[in-house]
């Protein structure tokens, strides 16, 4: 046994108990272990950071989605960047930088039936940051990306709104609109976070749904109407948006954070049979039905962040696995301000 | 003046104020006018049948819609079939059978600013009888072909679902989606209503919704779940079928029959996140869209009738326009057994 690795301690959030409602502190339990040597065809990941989302809370509940739940007594699923600390997989040399389903813990062995087992894909820190790689290069960027494209099917010419619009994916989704010819119109919560995706990234407008109408907003800022709907949110705001419409709209289903942690049934959208009347369409997708395309979209956005035409933010915070539960609350009282990461260590 | 029109009398119906919830007897108003001689180049109409329709309520009601409500005091508009009695329309002649818009009225003039104007069609009643003229080869044919054929993307194998599936618009959906290949499951209130489509139209089975669970149907008769679902009732319904899509579902948005009344709020469908963990879709349409392919969807409609094929059953209520207040609640109630018709005259 490799003796530096015997001295070291995986500290790891696991699922104690299934949430109802908002996730608290007792839903998570705090476990360590001792590191091994990875197996033969494995390797051993060191976790750097850890990608916080929406999508987390989903997880949490039992029943039939698109990925089974996180069990009872699991690691926690999260995607993370991680540097390879020891190799038994000749694909892999140790102090490459990967990104994959590391979990919610300090160390991750690749080994089938672990969190990251089958996921780990090398990484290109000339690119972007570790933490871009969570947000523009990562499941994020992707989302945007595919879903504007291919769901949203975008138009010059043409008003997008995005809800969630300084967050992770908002914020890639306005930008690539706008260089795609789109007039961009985001609707975000608080006088900074519309001031920045105005002013920094470029938005046409921005509409703050804390400290106004979100109605009157729209009807100042689309004028002819909501051709492509970007829902990161759900709720109130998506029945706001059915109502103004634009012929032959596209709404593409992204998420719905305000529905999250309801206690009971989700708000179904009150305003769906504009649908109708506007032959418009509301469709949904799940990103790793993409996943043969991400490198010809992780080449295509990279040339936009390299011509300064598109930009990312990343909130992270600092404290590792120990600080993970209230972390991924923010996410829901929108306190975060950009893409949420997790800095779990320092790249040493 | 022509002597045998001026002893005429045109009873009609108007829209006396916009109803709250259900259509009471006080928002009409029954009036009555002389017939005149047809201006030059307009025909006189004699309606022989009106085609009384879901999407009326929505006319009743003010606010921008995909045509303008019916104003107060206007005759109430109607689709119907009519015999032309007196022309000065050289594209017309007297005995011609027309369709058209022609109002809640027994004679209806062809002048721009009146219910008809610009909207007669000539049809051939060796295609069919007005009944079926008003259903399969009328706007609720028109919307079953167009619904299901261009938004619903119907597959040999796939399952589909409709709701009011003995109606209008259901029967012709499923029958067509039989003749396409397609598994073929209705909704339908009643025994009476899912044995018919079943055991005349073909249907694989029937879930009859005011005798048992809509879940547990759809459970039994959709194992592989629901590939489309054309929906014409909105509700609790839709929500069922959300909760049972297939990958790739496609929900075809037609009507809402449930919520049409609602006193307050349409209830929004609380399960549509469904589309999203199923990459699925919810479009709507408007059959005027597609006017310029009646044509053709009409010439294929009659050769499955033709063939036996494709049935059509109307539901044919007497008494004239006296009676159109009452007869157009039946469909709220979920009264009528197939295509809701009011025979206005005798063709004599």
């Amino acid at each position: 046994m490799n003796s530096t690795l015997s001295t070291l301690v995986n500290h790891q959030v696991r699922l104690a108990s299934r949430p109802v409602g908002m996730v608290k502190a007792e839903n998570w339990a705090f476990t360590e272990e001792p590191v091994a040597e990875p197996a033969p065809g494995t390797v051993l990941v060191k976790t750097l950071q850890l990608s916080l989302d929406p999508a987390m809370r989903g997880w949490l509940n039992d029943g039939k989605s698109y990925i089974p739940p996180v069990g009872i007594g699991e690691v926690m699923r999260a995607g993370g960047i991680g540097r390879v600390i020891a190799s038994k997989d000749p694909a892999f040399a140790t102090g490459d930088v990967v990104s994959g389903l590391l979990g919610v813990q300090e160390y991750c062995q690749s080994a089938a039936g672990l969190p990251g087992s089958r996921s780990l894909q090398k990484i290109d820190l000339r690119l972007g940051t570790p933490a871009q790689w969570l947000n523009v290069f990562g499941m994020p960027g992707m989302t945007a990306y595919f879903g504007l494209k291919d769901v949203g099917l975008p138009k010059a010419g043409q008003t997008l709104v995005v809800s969630g619009a300084a967050g992770a994916v908002g914020q890639t989704v306005g930008q690539l609109a706008r260089i795609w010819g789109m007039r961009v119109v985001g609707i975000a919560g608080g006088q900074a976070k519309c001031d920045w995706v105005v002013k920094e990234l470029g938005f046409d407008a921005c509409i703050d749904y804390k400290g106004g109408s979100v109605r009157e907003g729209l009807k100042a800022h689309c004028p002819k109407g909501v051709d492509i709907y970007f829902d990161n949110v759900g709720g109130e705001i998506l029945d706001h948006v059915l109502a103004k419409l634009a012929p032959k709209a596209r709404i593409v289903i992204c998420g719905a954070i305000s529905q999250y942690n309801n206690l009971t049934a989700v708000q179904g959208p009150k305003n769906y049979m504009s649908l109708l009347v506007n032959r418009a369409r509301m469709e949904g997708f799940v990103i790793f039905d993409y996943t043969d395309r991400f490198p010809q979209a992780i080449a295509e956005l990279a040339g936009y962040i390299r011509d300064g035409r598109l930009k990312s933010k990343e909130d992270i915070v600092e404290g590792g696995v120990a600080v993970f539960p209230q972390t991924l609350n923010k996410l829901f009282a929108g306190e975060n301000f950009g893409k949420l990461v997790l800095r779990v260590a320092a790249d040493d």
